[in-house]
């Protein structure tokens, strides 16, 4: 089969591997029918997550069909129309019992990581009950592709954990696949206001066409102020992290008011500085981490229900052989004016 | 009458003070029977509060009889006994109609701070209704002085910020009156390990008789591979920081598992280095914040019904004349074995 396989820093081939075989009986063998690209993976490219050894195929997003069952697998079929997780989690250790599947003590993130990812025509997906979802009939493939890492990651680590309620005043740090997944799924909390906050206009202006209330274009005006300016000088109730750099981390501690929340989405290589000596006293509440898509279910619902169409997110598409194409692309997000790209197989 | 008096860095007075009057329909003036001395008392007169103004009466901590109360005032009369919240606040505003009272707008802690304090005869309390309550018929008074303080600032910003649970292995850092008032009322919520971290020898002993299950003596051991080692490698579920320095915050880091909290108590006087590069993935929650004491009522229950006995965690008395010594004690408190100073008028 054809895979995308890292070569080192800065290098990657779409070149031929081995069909995945069942190893576990609770393996599932996917063919993959369409499949992303994430930031994650551009880090990996760089050279920045070592954990990634050469020869790793990327990806850890996708939709495909059954192609073979492990013999303990008991929810699939050959044949079945599945959406991969990016977390893949057993469903019985004790992180998994309280659906911190994250922290899977035989899973987490893994596929495109650890393990052979979905970049790929056949993927081998472990835990297989518990880590894939039945795609329902009738269901828009391309939009579902949204449902294995960003919706979840926006929703759960963004307005989840950071207890977005009707009527609050939020803002969201970063135009991003994954702020855009916050804007989106913020929504379904009803929040007052909703500021967007990048230095891009192109994305500032699709955030509004998104659901954004304001939009504060860092660089040509300071953020803090005119957030306080947006909010009668309050701040808002809840600031998303969806960077990972600590100048965007800082704006979120300058603007979340008295007893608000900072939600962190982005991916961080360097520590911040806390400034606790100011937030100590303004009892506020700062959470980080990385998706559980424990939501996926709730999640297939919205979009089978028409509240969020992911889609949207969606901004080129290709063929799976077309795929260094598409990193070309999605590599140069901002020239191209590229959000989410889609390979189909 | 006498007073304690800040006299700018360093010098403080026993001295002689007009008696404090109504100045709003809302006030009430309290005559002291019962008041104590925090550590930011010390840390005003160390200068490091600059919003004290030299001539400030100290002190945010008591209980004692109603003297005379304003126009508008319903709940309180002439004699009646009370307790003196260590937070003012208005009941009106919209931060006090979601129990933030420690951000009221007309609020918040100011005795002792930007109006005179406890630490006197008589003491001036702004919107009694709301900032005073009713002392049982009964009760031990000197239990209660601790819930003007740091029983409620225990149990709030640490034990349920840290959304302690029945189970939990906990870490409390610091082992001072509210590192001790985290330890005794998270014992409401049934934690299965409470190892308590400390310096001091002698707090730690006392942190046994009071209910924790292990102590971590810093400096004699490595408290995180001590903690680790406690814990099977995990770590604690909750780590709560009472200290307020870059070092004890850095444990409370190190120590926590995937999925656990951080609950900061302690006040903090310059940035600390948050290891979000590290904690991103670890699906932690961070919370900071002033007490608002909307737990007085219940603290007020639970010490009726004997859940908690405050009297603990006082180990000298004196009498308010004797204030000056009460403060040399309290100011030297491993020398003294000193945890909290009474003061009877």
């Amino acid at each position: 089969m054809k895979a995308l396989v890292y070569q080192g820093p800065g290098k990657k081939a779409w070149t031929d591997r081995e069909k995945p075989a069942i190893q576990k009986p609770t393996d599932v063998i996917v063919k993959i029918t369409k499949t992303t690209i994430c930031g994650t993976d551009l880090h990996i490219l760089k050279g920045d997550v070592p954990t990634v050894d050469v020869g790793r195929i990327l990806g850890h997003e996708g939709v495909g069909r059954v192609e073979e069952v492990g013999s303990a697998v008991r929810n699939f079929k050959k044949g079945d129309p599945v959406l991969i997780s990016c977390i893949t989690s057993c469903g019985s250790c004790a992180n998994c019992k309280r659906q911190l599947y994250a922290h899977c003590d035989d899973g987490g993130w893994i596929l495109g990581h650890r393990i052979d990812g979905t970049q790929a025509e056949y993927v081998r997906i472990p835990h297989g009950d518990n880590s894939l979802y039945p795609i329902p009939a009738g269901a828009d493939e391309e939009a579902l592709v949204m449902l294995s890492d960003i919706l979840p990651t926006g929703l759960e680590i963004g307005v989840q954990a950071g207890k977005v309620k009707p009527g609050d005043a939020i803002a969201i740090v970063g135009a991003g696949p994954v702020g855009m997944s916050a804007l989106l799924t913020a929504q379904f909390y009803s929040p007052g206001r909703i500021i967007m906050i990048d230095m891009d206009p192109a994305r500032l202006a699709l955030a509004l066409q998104f659901g954004a209330t304001n939009t504060v274009q860092v660089g040509d005006e300071d953020a803090v102020a005119a957030v306080r300016g947006l909010t009668g000088g309050q701040g808002v109730d809840v600031a998303i992290e969806a960077v990972g750099v600590p100048a965007t981390f800082d704006i979120c501690q300058k603007i979340v008011s008295a007893g608000g929340n900072i939600a962190n989405v982005g991916v961080h290589g360097k520590p911040v500085d806390l400034h606790i000596e100011d937030l100590w006293i303004k009892n506020i509440n700062i959470s980080m981490g990385l998706v559980c898509t424990s939501t996926t279910p709730m999640l297939l619902k919205t979009v089978q229900a028409g509240k969020v169409d992911p889609t949207k997110l969606i901004s080129h598409r290709f063929s799976l052989n077309e795929i260094l194409d598409a990193y070309e692309v999605f590599g140069n997000a901002a020239r191209e004016k590229a959000m989410k790209v889609i390979m189909a197989a």
